[in-house]
């Protein structure tokens, strides 16, 4: 069983190797809240995943050291543990599926882990990495369901009530539990009458199912833009740490997690990924009561794809009408394209694009449709563009 | 003239206000550089403006104080010097051109400052502001042009050196010059062996040339999408800075600009605005002689628009072989598009968007073409895909 000591003790081991992620002051984000953000998007290796496995290869004894570790993820914890092996001088193995994206395989790689591209998908490289764990000996670092990596992401919890004596609310992503199980160890050993949350994403969300019927479950699937969390059964100790000092778990939607990512770059300048924002969406959507509290929200992590983001983007300016797609019906006479443009530009709109195409079944034999996507300020502003469109004639779609 | 106990005094008196944004270290951005971030763009108001605006504040008179400030920015000035006077309790008004964006326009507002919307350009803005200084002898505060702004700003430099006093060249972004003016400063008055750089937009060369010349000169026009530094006319103070205490200033252009703030968003999970991240860009370039050595960038702010963010992450991800876009013209004959789209899913490639037309001038009566967006890992599997349908048949545009 873990001890508020071992805790301690990783916060001290740990110290040459991360960086001490300073609380940001979000007071913006949801004004009834008084919110604060644990930042570890900025943490080495973009994620808070480092802190556990470092203080798991601290505990290694010199002969353990020496055979070095193993893992199966192609995630953050990859990442994690290919650094703070790198940092301990000690040998590490990574297994991922073979087709794991390649940007998180040579961020691994570049880390200074061997990459073991395991043929098949993540249940086969899990299975190919307790074989060689066996075969050579090595120390497997679990991602979560552990109790050295459990302190190790406590110490997140240690450096919340350092930081933020007045803090009533913690509010903490769970995947597979072992970042909540820290933090909610330290702090209800401190501060039992702080508040601790978990938030998972609605589709997937093994913990708060498992913890509601008193027993570890295994999901069928699960589907969710917060791939960090996306985790089908939650660990032995997890599960008890959750149980035992969590005081609710609560669920978030993709759309809810993406205005929560845009929402954090925006306002606070952060590039979070969909795992990271899952607290600050509860947060934003009342999902826990925390109103007119001093609350912290930890962003576990930013390792989110660009590509993926561009679309959260356009998701969020959609949402909030400042992006806004129109498809209008056009007949085949001269000066209808700059009579359109013209309506638009008068209002005030911006052309970000246009695709125009001959007009199929349903529509005048003698029509097209042209396909626009405008820049606006805001809903507000995208009906008067189209009423505006409409008054003058053309016929929206 | 300025002294060095100003900038202490400075430092002293923005305690309660700004935050104390700490060095990031980024070894991954440029491996031949030992590199560290400044993160002025997870400063209060997103911006180091907020620094010069409050210690100009703390520095008026308790009858000046009465009668408030004035200032005249769409920008980062403008919701610097709102916060700083809200928290001094004093009134603002800020004038802006009423062409200003809405978004800029509600921040400002937000942290307290009364709005005029001039109608008309900057210039209107600024001549109204003029003018209504003069009718309420209210004080004006300058961007960058004021002995207690350049103060303000030159905290940057006390507290790049107290933390890492190994410092060896400090890398900032030049607009007026008021941020490199305090810093150049301070830096050099207490460590003159410490390198002090400027950048400019390519776009926007005004102090460059002006230090050149040995005099203030005027650029008839600024293009860039640095927009915080598209400054026509150094001032007279930070002129005399630069030329004394500058080291040398450089030029990056809006590719090379865009491609650093993508980089601070994948390696860094830190959102910056064009004007905050020349100083990455001139670093990632080789713009500076800074190999081999422990240099700070000063990434001045991060408010930058999403949907130009957008724009910036798409052209990245082309540049990098991430998106891709095709144009592949197809017979009229059952199959074509099963048969492509099969082609580009073999390859591993993901299809992001597709557009389809008829054929114009130039090719076969019986085709269209197809317009595809891809997702797809980088310019080497870019061409294997080109190749892959070229050795279908297909016909690429």
């Amino acid at each position: 069983m873990l001890q508020l000591e071992n805790i301690y003790q990783a916060a001290f081991a740990l110290k040459s190797i991360i960086r001490n992620t300073e609380l940001i002051h979000a007071p913006k984000i949801k004004p009834d809240v008084n919110l604060y953000i644990k930042p570890e998007n900025l943490q080495v290796t973009g994620s808070f995943k480092v802190r556990g496995a470092a203080y798991k290869i601290s505990r290694l004894t010199d002969e353990e050291k020496a055979k070095g570790v193993i893992a199966c993820s192609a995630g953050n914890h990859a990442q994690g543990v290919a650094l703070a092996a790198a940092r301990n001088n000690i040998k590490s193995i990574i297994c991922l599926p073979d087709g794991a994206p390649i940007s998180k395989v040579e961020a691994t790689r570049a880390y200074g882990a061997q990459i073991e591209l395991v043929k098949g998908v993540y249940d086969d490289a899990y299975n190919y990495a307790l074989k060689l764990k066996d075969e050579k000996s090595m120390t497997f670092i679990h991602p979560f369901d552990d109790e050295a990596v459990i302190a190790g992401q406590g110490t997140i919890g240690l450096e919340i009530l350092n930081e933020n004596p007045d803090v009533e609310a913690v509010v903490v992503p769970i995947g597979g539990g072992g970042l909540i199980s820290g933090v909610a160890y330290a702090i209800k050993s401190l501060r039992p009458d702080v508040k601790v949350y978990g938030v998972q994403a609605a589709g997937a969300p093994s913990m708060l199912k498992s913890v509601n019927d008193g027993k570890i479950l295994t999901l069928d699937s699960v589907k969710t833009i917060a791939d960090g969390i996306a985790v089908k059964q939650p660990g032995v100790n997890t599960f008890e740490y959750c149980s035992k000092y969590v005081d609710d778990i609560v669920t978030v939607t993709d759309d809810e997690t993406a205005t929560a990512i845009l929402t954090l770059m925006e306002q606070q300048k952060l590039v979070s990924e969909g795992a990271g924002a899952v607290s600050v969406a509860a947060v934003m959507f009342d999902k826990v009561p925390v109103q007119g509290k001093n609350t912290v929200c930890i962003v576990s992590g930013g390792n989110i794809d660009v590509t993926i983001l561009s679309r959260v983007i356009d998701r969020g300016l959609l949402k909030s009408g400042r992006l806004c797609k129109l498809a209008i019906e056009l007949t085949d006479k001269p000066g209808q394209l700059r009579d359109l443009s013209a309506v638009i530009a008068n209002h005030g709109a911006n052309v970000v694009s246009v695709n125009y195409e001959h007009a199929g079944k349903g529509t005048d034999v003698n029509s097209c449709i042209i396909s626009m996507e405008l820049e606006t300020k805001n809903k507000a502003h995208i009906k008067e563009v189209r009423e505006g469109l409409t008054a003058y004639g053309f016929k929206l779609l």
